[in-house]
């Protein structure tokens, strides 16, 4: 059965472009997995008469209506005052929601305000939902067969509330029959265009996986979503034309759904024991930053040095004066020589080097803006260093951005 | 005058919640600038009917509608097509638009597919812009006294189009009378509710300016707005209450609008000749990489050492083993010793050291998780190394963030 979900967000703050309203894309992203169409987004300002009209054309359209945001203890909050108005369902005192706000204050040692239990009458004949992070409690509520929804806006509360209670209510209430299932295959080293080359006849024989191709710096992104009776049939599908994917992306995948190449990098060194330090330039300590995003990271990252000068190059990691004047300090042979130096002043297994032109200016003719050298030099594999280049287009931080996810995959080929 | 807006976003994407709606937020900031009321924000899909629909139900409420998607060159993009049907305005050719479009494929040198001139149909009676960066060009076009206007989806090719077409036409034929200006004050070193405490009586009496107050990550921002007959009056107002900010914030304030912290300190290194170097633990290059984000940063940056590991510290930074194990490597005597240890071995003439615990493990009962000490040692003033403690809440990625933000925030009031 074909179920439809509008989706409804209360703020002024959004209509003044103050905020921007993530809270409908993930709502909408969650509805989509669940098989649910979502037709409509429409946001309005903390007006009862304009959340009204838009409230009653909502529910004549739409199986499942969902407000956000306008649940606080303000008078600006105004979205359970327009739902029980426009329904014609009084409001009623919840005991066990205004329990929960005592509690949340008692918790904080916070004294409360009374009118913060202002948030604890609800529409008669809805259930409340006690929220585990702030005071707003979400709401739903049958009107025939049909169903109204009001979630708190900050999205702290509203993604719990919505997963724990919500999806579940939804699932028992709506049965779609089906379920939409996404996964996402995470692969770099090649262009968006390449990857759509390789894998275009793969997705035009599996009619029943739809994909699409995205890409961020340095990276591509393969989302697969398949539409099936159950999770588990779904699962399969996907699987299916996943396997095809990787055959034909071959090394250029390093992971799935919300893994990072930094994760899959770490991943890789901490099981093969090694240790890693890192010497850059233009990156300016981006590299090791993402690096050292990964919670653990301090068990296979030793040091990493920046060397923005000449002289730090020279004296921090060893590279010999006669190779930058050759060369100049953005070229193959200072990139090789940064790597091979850092590794032989550090107790690392490995050493990753970069040096570039990240722009706006220091560009010229031969070397422009965006070109970038990496280096990976390997204690057990001496004289057999790697070296890269590459041109990178776009502004300072996306060409920083795009040479630290460079150097990762150039450090994961290396593993 | 009241003139009201509303922005209709067209894509499937969008209702799939593959795409964030930025386009409408960045309007909306737009037209508020401009005096112009945004009640309504909507989505609907790449669906004829439901579109018709919509652009119906808006122009009779609004005096300018902003259709935002759907204007490319394939059978998905209807957005042309359902504004020529619901306001009876027949497609015609547009030479000076197709033009454009031959011209755009002649200068990338790609073959044009004939069907991509489909774009340089547009309403009768519309006036049609170049798209600059693409192909797909905006339309505006009158509608008795209303507006109905097309923008391109992409935010690239929206935003040069509604800056130098739009506003310009809107100025022209929609006069509201006055202007609304905001202008941001931003600052660090302090909490939102210090902020609040300390300025929430010049807001209370500066009626005409209205102010919010914003935290990020280790800085806060005050927005202040003001409603005025022309851009100059609303500027002296939001002058006249600025002043009072800055006297009561002090040297929290490090700048206005667009800058950043990174930004402010970079500024000071340059102007007063100085040479900076960084060394970090637990923020692991993330300070480095704020410092180089800077276009110039080479001219004041030396070098960055990222020492993970006691050893590196030792090492690299020369921090006495015994300071290590009788205070830990987290410690004030730890990151005192890192920033003199640092200065001693470059040609730097401050150096900034860092030492902390990001999580989420690794912190105990006397040293949590967030727990940060900064030191700043300058080469003038031997023995006067400045060092603080910080204790930061939140996860990984936010502790990282707030303890760059400290350093840079300690390193501007040491200059």
């Amino acid at each position: 059965m074909n179920i439809n979900a509008e989706i409804i967000s209360v703020g002024t703050e959004i209509l003044l472009g103050r905020l921007i309203n993530t809270n409908a894309s993930y709502l909408s992203g969650r509805f989509a997995e669940m098989g649910v169409n979502v037709f409509y987004h429409s946001v309005v300002g903390d007006n009862p008469s304009r959340l009204s009209t838009a409230l009653e054309a909502a529910l004549r359209r739409s199986d499942i209506v969902v407000t956000t945001g306008g649940l606080g203890p303000t008078v600006d909050d105004i979205t359970i005052g327009a739902i029980s108005k426009t329904f014609s369902r009084p409001l009623v005192f919840n005991k066990n929601i205004a329990a929960g706000i005592k509690n949340y204050f008692g918790k904080k040692r916070v004294k409360m305000h009374p009118y913060v239990l202002r948030q604890a009458y609800v529409p008669k004949g809805a259930r409340a939902f006690r929220n585990s992070v702030g005071t707003a409690p979400a709401c739903v509520m049958a009107c025939g067969k049909k169903t109204v929804i009001a979630l708190p806006g900050p999205p702290g509360e509203l993604v719990p509330a919505f997963e724990r209670f919500v999806i579940p209510y939804i699932k028992e209430r709506h049965k779609t029959g089906f379920v939409i299932l996404t996964r996402a295959v995470r692969a770099a080293g090649a262009a968006e265009s390449a990857v759509n080359r390789k894998i275009k006849n793969i997705l035009a024989m599996d009619g029943a996986v739809k994909a699409g191709i995205y890409s961020r710096p340095g990276e591509v992104d393969i989302a697969l979503t398949a539409k099936a009776e159950s999770e588990k049939k779904a699962l399969a599908l996907i699987k299916k034309s996943e396997k095809k994917i990787l055959r034909a992306l071959g090394k250029k995948v390093y992971g799935f759904d919300s893994d990072t190449l930094e994760y899959a990098v770490g991943k890789r060194l901490l099981k093969k024991g090694l240790v890693l330090s890192t010497a850059e330039s233009c990156t300016g300590g981006l590299l090791a930053s993402r690096i050292t995003d990964i919670p653990g990271s301090s068990r296979y990252f030793e040091k990493g040095v920046i060397t923005y000068s000449d002289k730090s190059k020279i004296k921090e990691l060893g590279v010999s004066e006669k190779i930058i004047k050759a060369h100049g300090a953005v070229s193959r042979p200072t990139a090789r020589a940064m790597a091979e130096g850092l590794l032989e002043k550090s107790d690392s297994d490995i050493a990753l080097a970069l040096t570039g032109i990240a722009g706006p200016s220091g560009g010229t003719r031969r070397k422009p803006v965006g070109l970038v050298y990496i280096a990976a030099a390997r204690k057990t594999k001496a004289k057999k260093t790697k070296c890269i280049e590459r041109r990178f287009t776009g502004n300072r931080a996306s060409v920083k951005r795009q040479a630290a996810s460079a150097a990762l995959d150039l450090l994961r080929n290396t593993l």
